[in-house]
């Protein structure tokens, strides 16, 4: 058990929806406002994971606002879950950020670090979650990736092959090297955990998850799995048993919030599709041929996100059939709970001395990476098992199965 | 290995829709006018099952049209493929069928069984088998029950306690005995495997499961799990993973075949509901507030039926999402496969010498029978995951996943 | 131009959620903190109706609370909405009710009158009616009935063919004389305007539609048509008109609020099904086969409504397609804009002169009501049409039309 | 009444879904085998529209297969419907069609004419025409352009201003003269009536409007209104009545027939979705914020087309609500019947000496054309009412509004 240890974690894009709505909601939560309701690990209790109450959050972002200022903006929380944690989020401000216009083109912020150099800024970056841990008298730290989309990078390139090689294009401030990078390897080369929860790349470098390894740096990624894929990794295991044969998947996404408007430059929405589209062709085992996979920035939303996916199956006989889905979600509202679960559970790692990629945490990824290439799990339920043998969970499982009026 | 023998498939309810669907797909299949698409354990070689060009099918029904009479009256099979096997189901016509209307009213036929007492029925079915067996040389047979659905019977009364009871009670012509109990008596007491595909109370009675477990027969139901509550049980364990709290599904279908007319008979319909309603709270692990399921006789549609299904969650910070389903599926093209499956696998369990209720066939229904009230599951990657163990298909699984172009 | 006259509305129902939510609008429109979007004839200038501002609410219900306390129970307006009227709502309390148990079993008040006999209790109404207009100065006074549906009654019976006969069953207590006929009574003998917003029976009385042409009084109904008759009368006019037989229509309603609550009573929801059913044949000229009307008290969804729709079509060689519609709505914030407008056009034909039933109000009712049984009009396109007409405002209509940079 | 003539219709694109299914439907009504469903003006008798069974269709095509081949690749008509028609449709074969690769990228045939220069292939199609009319000893003839979508045409450019310009920049080869107007100019230039089915340019060209009217030629068009576009202007009309604001309307489009393969141009693309775009707004009588228009080629579906439209609307007090619609519709099987109607109405308007644009047509389009640029009608029930009153229907239409029953 965790005891009572504090645990920060240090959030890139903390100014962000889903940043802030974690903060917010572990505030909620330690006020009893809230219940864990989207928790998914809240009834892991006895496995050594540390407390809701003892996260501490700080990061970095473009945009300079004060964290009630940020959140009142999203408009995620209701307006009394906003008044009630706007005194202690208001004292909070990101730090400066590392940024690249050429990596993320539509979202231009004003927070940028004074650093010129690559190593300049990786070293700010250090000293950043060193200030962090100091002041806010932590015993560990973890870093988490919300900032927005990046453009993709050719990861084949000599440069990523090895710690040494990515080292020197450090030096040489390598124009491919973009910010979710530095902050992986700032994080990694101190041995710090650091989870990627969006399609950028980050620690999925080959020569980041080496250091990883050198380092005893626990690892996760990539992407957030909150909405249509998710549901996508729960309904195509279920087609493929039932040996119903995708002929087509078309899934179709508008909202409205900043992360939307980042995927406007269609460099950055390239990646994200990129993301989106391989765990359909994974879990069925051939190749979907019509795979369409849109997202529309579609400001009446905000940051209510609305999927409509539209499969045709082929079932015995040959007989075509169609299912439709239409999810009115909640982006945020989704993503938040797995960012402090990501937290937690890379925290648990990194005590029990894991590195690199921690597989078990493939549950809370769209595209969830592996340490040497090895084939990944995309099918939500044996992503789900997975995490939970790992969490030693069999018998808090068998609880948080029986019916609520027992467990009461 | 099956290696070259013959399993006859003994369905009551041989002229309805489900049926002749499996009739005339393995017809079909034999013919290579069709692939395996759409049936679940296609791939499960080497495991014992016999062959699908091994299974010959016979039954009962009310109505004594053959079968290709039927096939086009329910209008399941393309205008090409039912030319191409009429020849051959048009060879085929039900046995006279043991009936009850007061246990299904609004399915009147004219081929029922003369026998006046239950015994009688009892002893007419015995015949229909062993006459079956014998004239298509089959080497082994198991009993199908896809007749309507009947009412509900209240199976805490002493005469369905034990075998003994039971046929004291058959001596008696009690009149809580139903067709489908009669159809399960018939076939267990042989220790004939057999199958419920339907609501009715069959073979789950105390008193036959103990029978079952005496003469080897093994017992698989019910109710197949075909459409809307497959997907219920695809999608609630991933709300529960993501502690995503269900305040509401609502549930609605219309369809407009035999099966939607039985079930404009309110006691029928609730029979129905019951076997749909469980599944739900037991993989959440609490009781949905507001489940509701309802069933149409809606007759533009005829054997295709559409769900619409409506799921209210509270996620993060008590905040409301909805999740929408709309499935424009077939009955028959879902439900035939199944039956099929069915037949191979309690012919494999029967080999194998297990008997009375095997649990690893869970995945095909929406109310999996256990041999002693011991809880079952309903959430359907785990019971896929006891298929595949039961069937020692490790080995099989990995190979079916692979990609096509590797397989081939 | 109406001028400044103040038009007092008495609301059977008046803590209802929908007439909170019209005394609500009405005063944050004077605040000045909503616009009149939402308001169908807020663009009618110089027509003669009576200004927003001008409008008084009062009226009876079976529960006590003062306006502010329902508002808050029906959760129809922003928490900020509610702030800003809770003083103004907060100092206004309903009349007690005329009621019988009998004609509405689920929606059981404290509030009832003491009135003994029907006389009685229409002596009461009468006299509210006359205390309101002095009270609160008014020129004028409209009755609006919002209150839950009642069972149907059988208008061919002789007590409701004259107002003599009427009269008459009055004196003897009659006991298929409802509360909806009492107001409506109440209001017609003095010639006041009255509209009928439920399906319950009230105005569409023949004695009462007699009595209304000797008074003077101008009568509207029934059953507001807020959302899923508002569609259906908005597509069948154009199926109709590409000639796309209609095979099915099958519509299911969720809903959580009072109303919902009180068609759990059979008897209310038969009557509601009727004003349903009718608009769809008179439309397209031939009786829909299948057209199947369901709605579902549902917890989750309180005041916010929602229908699903599926439309099986055959179009040219027979071919059929399907249309489906899925309305996230809410009832109140649908229909208390049509009260208000039904206020202040009553209250026009008042001051013109016209009595009886209204017809070019048909555009805000499910069932719009006829004097003499003449056949009505449902398309909804042609019903606005005639209600632009009769406002004369074909040169108002020109205006409204123009892109809003023009107008403003 | 027409009475005993004959009428040509001279379609562009004949080989096409829509047209091989307009000729099919029209020889299968000759023989009984279909009624009038899906075909609008069917029951407008005894106004001088000529017979269904007075229409012969001809014309041209880039691919050279003849009907009953090209109606086979379509997979429109049922196999048994095409089994019934294919003697007379194998028997039809399209003319060498004009073609220009740069206006239409997508789709490449091999029977283009030879012809080298404009005016040489004008020539060429004005002797198609009259070659038409003599071996089939037709009275009239009118031409309906059903290609695929060219690429879209500066239309302010000097040589579009006049008949004058427009001839000389013919004799110029002028490569902005796209294909579509040419046949639009060869059928106008002798006073034929011409229709543009598509979102092509064709005869919306300042120079042919006043060339048709000197020739006397009636013209109609463009893009035909079927499906998503058609129940825009149906359900914006009441939402404008009901003052609900549209803030925003994303429509998604699935569709896998060579029409939506054009499509997949973004040239012709941009075109389609310009004449998708203009009803909407002006019908609102404002600019919707965010109206999205997708259309995705999409090849499970083949001519059976999906549109999801998904509308947000603000209503009183400023409360969002959503409205969406699911039509599963048939391309072909919607727009062959519009092509009859039109080819029937504009031998109507000749013959009553109407010429240029005929304003009663617009129902028939996604994006009506004007004579002189004054506003057009876009609101559905108001153009089907102009059309009514056009045809002198007032009449018949009561007619046509009686319930089956007494029709009969």
């Amino acid at each position: 058990m965790a005891g009572n240890e504090r645990l920060g974690v240090a959030v890139v894009g903390l100014g962000g929806a889903v940043a802030t709505t974690a903060v917010a909601g572990m505030e909620l939560l330690r006020r009893g406002r809230v219940d864990t309701r989207g928790l998914p690990l809240a009834d892991a209790k006895g496995l050594g994971l540390v407390e809701y109450g003892e996260l501490t959050f700080g990061g970095w972002d473009l945009f300079e606002d004060d964290l009630a200022h940020a959140a009142r903006n999203h408009a995620v929380l209701t307006e009394a879950q906003l008044e009630a944690v706007a005194p202690t989020l208001g004292r909070m401000r990101p730090w400066p950020a590392a940024s690249n216009a050429k990596f993320c083109k539509n979202v231009i912020g004003t927070a940028e670090k004074k650093a010129r150099t690559l190593r300049e800024q990786v070293r700010a970056i250090r000293d950043d979650l060193a200030r962090f841990k100091q002041d806010q008298k932590l015993d560990r730290v973890v870093v988490v990736n919300l900032a927005s989309t990046e453009k993709a990078v050719d990861l084949t390139r000599p440069q990523f092959a090895t710690p040494e090689a990515f080292e020197k294009a450090l030096d040489a401030n390598d124009p491919d090297i973009g910010p979710a990078m530095l902050y992986a390897y700032a994080a990694i080369v101190d041995g710090i955990p650091f989870a990627n929860f969006t399609p950028s790349v980050a620690a999925d470098v080959p020569a980041l998850l080496l250091l990883a390894k050198r380092t005893g740096a626990p690892i996760a990624g990539k992407d957030g799995k909150t909405g249509q894929t998710l549901l996508k990794t729960v309904l195509a295991p279920a087609l493929r048993d039932r040996a119903l044969h995708v002929d087509g998947w078309y899934s179709t996404n508008i909202l409205g919030n900043r992360d939307g408007e980042a995927l406007n430059d269609p460099a950055s929405k390239q990646n994200k599709l990129d993301t989106k589209g391989a765990a359909l062709d994974s879990i069925l085992g051939y190749k979907v041929q019509d795979h369409v996979v849109q997202i529309q920035y579609y400001r009446p939303r905000g940051d209510n996100k609305e999927a409509w996916d539209n499969i045709d199956v082929t079932g015995f006989l040959g007989q075509p059939m169609q299912l439709k889905l239409n999810f009115l979600c909640k982006d945020s509202i989704l993503a938040a709970p797995l960012v402090v679960e990501l937290a937690r559970t890379l925290d648990l790692a990194k005590r029990r001395g894991e590195c690199g990629v921690i597989d078990a945490l493939g549950c809370f990824f769209k595209a969830p990476m592996s340490q040497d290439g090895e084939p990944v799990e995309h099918a939500m339920a044996e992503q789900q098992r997975r995490l939970m043998a790992w969490l030693g969970a069999g018998r808090a499982r068998q609880v948080e199965r029986l019916p609520e009026r027992i467990r009461g």
